[in-house]
């Protein structure tokens, strides 16, 4: 088993990787709505931390490190204003919301999933809150901008938090070195989302998947 | 009072039906907006699991079932599952929809009001609980749908919820049997919303409820 | 420091009037979308209770008391029935809706602050918990009326918030007078907003933001 004090750290530092790339995303979404200047701060803020939240409600982690920990809250105040600073740049990078967002969605589902290993909960719930702590930040960042959450639209995006959770999940059940097993977790997650970007692949749509 | 062991089961057991016949809804819901495969298990699994899971949050019941228990995962998954391989049965059954909404709110409401007796909960707080794991997956469900929350259309439907378990509390502090209360409230809670279905019956709408 | 006994009451008075004037914002809502009887009561109900369970959900003190005592259940019924019944005069009050959210965000602000204080948490948390507090219901009702919320609407809010929610973590680490550090926080957060609403006071649209 890993040593806790490392797997916190190693928690931590994925953490706030994760918390800057999903603010940015929530800053550019905020952007593209013409939000005004806290509203593109709060979405860069519930972007970043409301998957983390959501977990530490859900395994009575509380007070949650996303509104008790200063970095957590100086991470997507610098990410928002940053997002606003080099707005014209960023315009230039359309694509980049949905790089950034599958960037946290990787380290956030592979954080998510050792932090509910690290409060003991077994294996099929720490998958789950691997992909609620990917997709949840996400899910709160649509819903504030009045849209249908970007989870639902039909391409490979919680199935690929769900299998880099699974991944890192496996993989300390199988005791294999955790460092490895953390960034493949992450990598594949990332790869899954990022190709399913470039090459459009997209799961069956429900009204085409019966016969 | 109750034995604490049947009156777990007994919450189980009703979770469950409760469970599959919101994760069904769900699903449909998710059909009719034509989300992806992985979207519409989403639905199924928000619409059959964030009623308890709210209720579990707000009584510190953590981690809730609905993301440690492996049937209250199993369930949704294979609702949904379903859902979509009969999904032209599906579509002939256009009401079915809401007729399954109706039962899950009748089995949320009455399970969610005896989980909060067991917890200690005073007979509001109870009653509260039960209404709010009743139309909670509903609300998630709708949410998520980008639609307004059914549980706010001029029909009769929060309502049903309430009455369902009020029935359950009141019966309970009056050491009534508990099983016969309990199919009761189910039984009230259902009927009321079947017949508003049925016949239309409405709530007064605010606009014109004032003189 | 303030004895525990008397910041319990100060919490308890500033929560009542915040729920009492959230609850009248949030049956607003639901008159003007026209939404049936029991529909308006919940908008009251999220609206008046939602800050606070966010906030309580947050600091662990389950069940909140919004679910739990019945003041805070009877206050938004209260209110609710109220704005139905005298609609028209509320009519000719087209900013109040505005107002009534302006005081409840102040009172809001400033109790969630000092429940998160009682409760030992840092000073950094409790400005957090305060804003959370005072928009958190405001958003629920907004997300539930299908509506972008206003928090992120182009004007000074969650900012008062916060103004509101600092000045009194401030005092209280100076060690002034919690009364009227309290009296002052609320009305700075006031002021702020109902500044804002009359001259049309703005956030920079992030839009412009950038050079």
């Amino acid at each position: 088993m890993l040593p806790t004090q490392y797997a916190g750290t190693l928690v931590l530092v994925l953490d706030l990787c994760g918390t800057f790339v999903f603010a940015l995303s929530g800053a550019m979404a905020g952007i593209t709505h013409k939000f005004d200047l806290f509203g593109v701060l709060v979405l860069s803020f519930a972007a970043a931390n409301f998957g983390g939240i959501m977990r530490d409600l859900l395994i009575g982690a509380v007070p949650p490190p996303g509104i008790s920990d200063w970095r957590y809250i100086a991470v997507p105040i610098f990410a928002g204003l940053a997002a606003l600073r080099w707005r014209s740049a960023v315009e230039r990078m359309r694509r980049s919301v949905q790089i950034f967002d599958a960037g946290g969605l990787a380290l956030f589902a592979v954080s998510g999933a050792l932090k509910a290993l690290q409060f003991q909960l077994g294996p099929l719930t720490a998958v789950i809150l691997g992909m609620l702590t990917g997709i949840g930040g996400g899910i709160v960042r649509d819903l504030l901008a009045n849209e249908v959450p970007s989870v639902l639209r039909g391409d490979v995006y919680a199935v690929a938090a769900l299998a880099g959770a699974g991944v890192v999940v496996g993989g300390r059940m199988l005791q294999l070195p955790s460092t490895a097993v953390t960034l493949l977790g992450a990598a594949v997650c990332f790869a899954l989302r990022f190709m399913a970007l470039r090459r459009g692949w997209q799961l069956p749509v429900a009204w085409h998947a019966g016969r």
